[in-house]
């Protein structure tokens, strides 16, 4: 049998090379079906053997979608961004689908790959940026499509809402400063219309007014290492300077710590204890040490895609509104 | 006309709703074909406003392909492959196509993905990742797949290969130490597997050995923070310690800046200068200043979608073995 003349070959070749019936061939390639991992290894074997292969795409003309999950997210150069990538593609893969990727950096493409993904038929769509076109992503959910959305707000009728306990991460962050002897804290936030910045802010503001305390803020600081660090500046050159701060993320923190150290010779955590939220990688490292909130990425990806995955078999059912715990890692930024 | 029943929607409608030709609609749906900005404007428009949709999934079993490009990577949390999805999805965009994310860190996982995406009749394949299958990815070829390989090694025939010019950065890091005044050289890589690791390395040795010099060296660090924070370690245990380093990415060098300052108590550049490679966003903090080899992750990207492109034009022309220059970026952890 010619390896190259692919279209010769049927599953009942696959099969019959695998000693194995044609129904555990066709359960091999359907995504999420039960076999064995010994029947799939030998069906598998076989099939590249013979270059046995699934037309796929004709598959999802008789089934009415395909196994593709539109994935967008705008910033990949956000380390947090960057990690729910990965369990995102795995937590997708487990059920049989893969994600299309989508940079949500420039509008207009987006709106134009978004129309174009309604053609292909897609699963579903995950939404992780900050700036989403909901009105591209309304359609897909009048097309039945279902959208599911990573800390974002409530804002869209219909779509699944997975997001960290940003406000209980919030309240966290106060508690942890205040334990440390902080009496004038403050706040990092990046633009009131960033969602998950809003209700961190909100949880922090709100824990600290029961103990009668109110903290200053930066809301509207540009996202990233550069709104930190020049946030900073800002916030120290007030007259009572604080001796705590919350970052809305790690990012945020890392600017802000390297503005306090190098730009006003302010010692951390004795000057000015630091807390962030995200745990991205960089924060363990030992030039940032930094004392934060971590998100469960494994989490929010597995609790968005199993969102999909069970609107997709009963689009009629309300949508879900999940909250992910998140926890204190404590290092070197605060005073324990 | 109900929006909902987009079924009965044709091009003919929209054409007609957008006051264009059918050719004009056509065009505006084909990846790739020539249409004014206003004419795609007023059809998408019209689409939008009709509900139409094209069925690319059709279109694509009677043109032989799909618009998808596999995209395989490793470690999303590594900032410098993070930061090769974003000018990989815009270039494959402006092309018509669209990127299909697959996951190396798993590579049971990741081979049956790759075996998959045959079936989905993929424009192409690109591997950003420092682990492929070469196994499955010849098999992409034998189909006529086009293959591209951003930073490895000539190991697959018949494979685009794009890299940046690893030798001349190992070469312009001996020479920007030199500058400096180093006369006792090391070097931090990840493995003699990893082609470009290895690359820097033998540019940056040759270089030395043309002036006398001989350097040290680590070459199977672990990837990442973590290796370079231990192999500095290693390196400075020797009785006559090195006064400049060359790490083979930034994260290595961002592991041994923090191991040189806060486990072995010496400064950076006084003591030891060090250079790094890749130019990621954090070596620019401040807590870093990591001068660099910068990589043009925008012109690796648009090489690889080019190659791909063009091959999937003609399968029986050359394959395409692209070097981009990379460019020094000084900071304050080497002497100018």
């Amino acid at each position: 049998m010619p390896k190259d003349d692919t279209h010769l070959i049927t599953a009942h070749d696959v099969a019959r090379h695998a000693g194995v019936s044609r129904s555990a061939v066709s359960r091999t390639f359907t995504p999420g079906a039960s076999v064995s991992p010994h029947t799939r290894d030998k069906v598998m074997a076989s099939a590249r053997a013979l270059g046995y292969q699934v037309n796929l795409i004709a598959r999802t003309m008789n089934k009415g979608y395909s196994n593709f999950v539109g994935v967008v997210t705008a910033g990949f150069e956000s380390p947090f961004r960057a990690s729910l990538l990965s369990p995102i593609t795995v937590a997708l893969n487990r059920q049989g689908l893969m994600p299309l990727l989508m940079n949500a950096d420039d509008p207009l493409q987006l709106e134009q790959s978004l129309h174009e993904l309604l053609s292909y038929q897609i699963a579903g769509v995950i939404l992780t940026s900050a700036s989403p076109p909901l009105s591209v992503v309304q359609h897909y959910l009048k097309h039945q499509i279902p959208v599911a959305m990573i800390n974002r707000g409530h804002e869209l009728e219909g779509a699944e809402v997975i997001g960290s306990d940003n406000r209980g991460g919030g309240r966290l962050a106060a508690d942890t400063l205040l334990a440390g002897g902080a009496k004038r804290l403050a706040f990092i936030g990046q633009g009131t219309h960033n969602y998950s910045s809003r209700e961190r802010w909100e949880g922090f503001r709100d824990r600290l007014a029961e103990v009668g305390l109110s903290p200053v803020a930066v809301l509207d600081a540009a996202p990233g290492y550069d709104g930190g660090l020049g946030a900073v500046q800002q916030l120290f050159s007030a007259s009572e300077r604080p001796d705590a701060l919350f970052c809305a993320t790690d990012m945020l923190a890392m600017g802000a710590l390297d503005g306090l150290r190098f730009k006003l010779q302010l010692s951390v955590p004795n000057d000015v204890q630091v807390i962030g939220f995200d745990d991205i990688p960089q924060a363990a490292n030992l030039a940032y040490n930094l004392t934060t909130l971590r998100q469960n990425s494994n989490a929010l990806a597995a609790s968005a895609v199993a969102a999909i995955v069970a609107r997709r078999k009963n689009f009629q059912q309300r949508s879900v509104h999940g909250s992910i715990a998140v926890s204190l890692v404590s290092r070197g930024s605060t005073i324990e």
